[in-house]
């Protein structure tokens, strides 16, 4: 289904504009003119007269212009009369926000809305919806203001929420941790534009590199194994599902009007369509943001180079709690390091400089492993605090993983002094974990994810 | 075991110092200076005379004072010398920094240290130790820079590891996220004083309300369940566990000198003893966090108070996860809710206020909650992105949690508008979390703790 006016409108009405600046309408309105969005604004108030100086026409069809998409904050009662005035504009993209339908009992409404919808054949994200956000085109159908969330900037990862409330943390989330995102979708009730259209549409989109998907409920499970079968061989799709339990089931229906359905189904069925299941909202962003960085893994053999034993002993622990190997260096490998590196360097399951170790120390190690092909992917573990590491160490990380030959991960747990340095990394696109377990949990996403390709 | 004198000493030797900025001696030496550490400081090195302006004694024995603690970090083959000497000087307390004894293959070495450390009856923490640091007396061996590794601020949590890697990045995370501490030991190879005797120290210690224990491998595992057992019925003791499976045992080995043993008697061991155990150092910072701010909990019946729906029923899924129970509400405070909340909240297996809660309307929920005799914990999910929700709700919490009736926990994701508020909160001691999973996670460490009380 072709969604692309849902994020590249070049003409948009507001319905449902508001004099008051708390209300959802003319929050959206504000949004949108903070955003910088370029695109014609149109707003429409049977009763309003001018909102910031901008005209407010009484009905959609009083506008000359066409009109690409309708984003539709009216009061439910009077949703289903907006969207007949919708129809005969010729307006073929509408988003309602509005709430009151399916969700809060009100399935009758809901069925006439999606009956009229049919019939001018009008594609709707929502009712019950938190809209949409593109970083590119700048459209912003989201009603928070943004002295209360930041907007994230521009990037390769899609988010597709049916929540409102998961969807804007997962937003704010994504902004202050500067992840560059393409696309943000939270669609409430799916009266005609579900889960499953909405990520066929990503899975073609060519500014969306990694899907993220937050799902409570299914509308249509055979749809979706379908879609995210074809999708998730085109690009990586995560996907986190709350509801799961079917003690929560009862929740989850009275919130979107949906049953959840039960656990080992779900699994069962994000398993078949190679999708990556997490359940946590914190492990749904390591996985996207190693998953967008980093070279594709051709083996599960993972080499540590640390210079604190016992933190790398922390990662060796995660990589058999994953399934992972620990990668066994080459003889010549073994014995090359032997000779360059200093004394107190030890190589058994891992190599450990120790707190005498250099940034040259982890140039000989990195590039030695970077040549073995006994190993797949290499887990850098430095802690800062020790003296002798100078920042060095940056260039030399970033060059190296500017070849690609191997996946290149670097963990470092710490305080001021280490996340500077951690965030200086990310900015020359080399992948940073503070934890020993997040990074080795995410290392198991990526070779899990290019095992199945 | 007294173990007061390496927390309290009020005259301190440093043998081994150096001019060399870089080296250990010197740089601990500058550290103790830069905590404004009040006790009395002696230099020891033979060929040295000054060292920033301090004279340099040849000989411990040279000091005509009494020295209360030593600091040892002259070279491996060098410190049976060095303990002869303190011992004719008749010093009973020295933490030993300098490595390459049984971790590195000198068994022979480590085990004249160990004799000699028992005939003139001295106490050691080390060797190939990180030593110690004391929040409250500033006394800190810690060889780490201060420019790469600000200190904690005082507090009730102290910490022992084995690890001196793990110990830096734990103390360097505590002062990153504000936790105060009280005590942090990093003990190595545990040459004559182990984990043991620590843990029995800190059960005893005014200053300690909370223990964290990063450990590789135990030196006499009878001692250590008897010991433990004693300490978890005195205060929470947290243990994280390295090396646990089988496959590392052979790192840890070479790293510590000890073999680590197997996973599952582990396990066993430490539920027989009431340990906390996790196998994250992420959770074992949240479990810490709770137990030393919250109010003791009840009852494993958690409600659940949110603005976003599906933000509720994330951490729902967690609560079923972690094997808790979802509050049932009692009937007079369900209606009495119904009469006062507005009419889009709804109330089922949570209290949804939806994104049209107010401040007051959390008020009334949670004054609810703490008068249903069915609810043991309060899970508050603030959303702050919400419009609708004003500053009032931080005096509101604030004076709730002051009340001290039940734990309240709350959680917000998001940016940096949300860590704000989210930081005020922490201020005034209210326990707060970014995810649901780690707030649900550490909610059951609670609850489990007091069950078990």
């Amino acid at each position: 289904m072709d969604l692309n006016k849902f994020f590249k409108a070049k003409s948009i009405a507001i319905i449902g504009i508001s004099k008051n600046p708390n209300k959802i309408g003319h929050l959206i309105f504000r949004n949108l003119v903070e955003s910088n969005f370029q695109g014609n604004l149109f707003l429409v108030n049977p009763n309003a007269y001018q909102v910031l100086n901008k005209k407010v026409y009484k009905n959609v069809n009083d506008i000359e212009q066409e009109i690409e998409l309708a984003i539709i904050t009216v009061p439910a009662k009077i949703v289903p009369g907006v969207i007949k005035d919708c129809g005969k504009k010729k307006i073929q993209n509408v988003v309602i926000i509005t709430s009151g339908f399916r969700e809060s009992g009100n399935e009758k409404l809901e069925d006439e809305v999606k009956l009229l919808l049919g019939k001018f054949k009008i594609k709707c994200i929502g009712v019950n919806a938190l809209g949409v956000y593109d970083a590119y085109s700048r459209l912003d159908s989201l009603f928070i203001p943004r002295y209360r969330m930041k907007r994230p900037k521009q990037g390769g990862i899609s988010f597709i929420s049916q929540s409102a409330s998961m969807g804007l943390a997962i937003i704010d989330l994504a902004t202050t941790q500067s992840y560059g995102i393409s696309k943000f979708i939270s669609y409430g009730n799916a009266t005609n534009i579900d889960e499953s259209d909405i990520l066929e549409y990503l899975g073609e989109d060519k500014e969306t590199k990694i899907i993220c998907v937050y799902l409570q409920g299914i509308k249509d499970g055979q749809k979706f194994i379908k879609v995210a079968k074809k999708v998730s061989k085109l690009k990586p799709v995560i996907i986190v599902k709350g509801g799961i339990n079917p003690e929560v089931e009862k929740t989850t229906f009275s919130h979107t009007g949906h049953l959840a359905g039960s656990y080992e189904v779900y699994l069962a069925a994000f398993k078949q369509s190679n999708l990556i299941y997490t359940d946590s909202l914190h492990e749904m962003f390591n996985f996207a943001r190693i998953l967008e960085k980093t070279t594709p893994s051709k083996g599960n053999r993972i080499q540590i180079i640390t210079n604190g034993g016992g933190y790398g002993i922390s990662a060796l622990d995660n990589i058999i709690k994953n399934n992972l190997r620990i990668a066994e260096l080459d003889k010549k490998t073994f014995s090359s390091l032997k000779k360059q590196l200093h004394d107190l360097a030890t190589i058994n399951n891992l190599i450990d400089l120790s707190s005498n170790a250099t940034s040259n120390d982890y140039k000989i190690a990195i590039e030695s492993c970077l040549n073995d092909n006994n190993v797949d992917v290499l887990l850098l573990m430095i802690l800062y605090q020790i003296p002798l590491i100078d920042s060095s160490i940056l260039d030399i990380i970033t060059d190296f993983n500017n070849q690609k030959k191997k996946p290149i991960i670097v963990v470092s747990t710490g305080g001021e002094f280490t996340d500077d340095l951690r965030k200086s990394l990310e900015e020359k696109n080399v992948i940073t974990f503070n934890y020993p377990e997040e990074a080795v949990s995410s290392i198991k996403a990526l070779v899990d994810y290019y095992s199945k390709k």
